[in-house]
């Protein structure tokens, strides 16, 4: 009751990839044998280099090819602001929002004790050293707003203020466009408490 | 804004997979990056063994990398009968309901004139051909209940008529545990014509 072994080999290797289950994994290989062998051959080469020559930025530990990844080597960006976030999507997500001129560390990931990654598993050494090379004025805290990014915030808060220098965490509050009635309990209290002067 | 090439490149090869968008394409990279290189490589072998190795069966046509599939060549079963079904997924449907004993033809597709797509490339010629071998006694036609499946039941039909065979379709009716509330009225119009005796 199976495919033959090379078709069950591809839908269990498929199978890896997050939101993938054993339906869809059966679409996308007669999607590809059927249609487009030049789109899976392709995206094999792709996935093999990819997996093979990308490391992490040697200043900002974001996932990249290069020692020094275009964000961290662009001068004309405000290198004395540090923005720190948990993962390379999130860098992604502040830059499409065009407000930010500063540049990042990325911890790829987050303090978690049960799962057993502490600070050396997120590079704070790394980090230590950044803060110690007198550059960064400020260090602003972009980690999630969930319970281990929040510990994970307060962590790295105590380092900064530690080396004297001004640390932030970007505001909690209601979601531009959000109703008041459909927002959480949690969220509308925060927003109560850090109500702002019009 | 965006990522480094090599990332942006294998974001774009994975869109190449049936349901997968910019944003689970992205997630894909970095649970692959981030989490599990080892399945990135062995899905990156996978794919590549598979495009290169998998072709179709010579004598039913389904995906299969050995010149003759394992149905084709399990001798267990009736070769005196032939089901027809669109794809390789439709044999495993077949397969798994463990009700059926016979071979399968597979046509990799449905006669849709508007696509350009003609009996040639149905692989008719390799039917008509299996048909005049007189090894087969029924030919069952399960080509999906859709407008193109029906008119290719209907094409293959006249085919096997013409050779002496006998051919059935598989029934249309009612779907098991459906209700008859929500089931649509071309379903149910049929399942009234085909009724059978109790």
């Amino acid at each position: 009751m199976s495919f033959s072994p090379l078709i069950n080999n591809l839908i269990s290797a498929l199978r890896c990839l997050p939101g993938v289950g054993p339906k869809s994994a059966q679409r996308m290989v007669f999607h590809l044998l059927e249609r487009d062998r030049e789109a899976g051959k392709h995206l094999a080469r792709a996935l093999e280099e990819a997996v093979a020559r990308i490391g992490h930025c040697q200043q900002c530990r974001t996932l990249c090819e290069d020692p020094i990844c275009y964000l961290c080597n662009n001068m004309s960006r405000d290198h004395s602001i540090l923005c720190v976030v948990e993962t390379p999507a999130d860098v992604m997500a502040i830059e499409h929002t065009g407000g930010y001129r500063g540049v990042y560390f990325v911890l790829m990931g987050h303090l978690s004790p049960l799962d057993g990654i502490g600070p050396e598993d997120l590079g704070l050494d790394l980090f230590r050293a950044r803060l110690e090379q007198n550059e960064i004025k400020e260090v602003i805290l972009a980690t999630n707003p969930t319970v281990e990014g929040e510990a994970t915030a307060h962590y790295l808060a105590q380092i900064v203020k530690g080396k004297g220098i001004q640390v932030t965490r970007i505001a909690h509050g209601v979601p531009f466009g959000g109703e008041l009635e459909y927002i959480d309990g949690g969220t509308l209290a925060r927003a109560l408490i850090a109500r702002a002067p019009v």
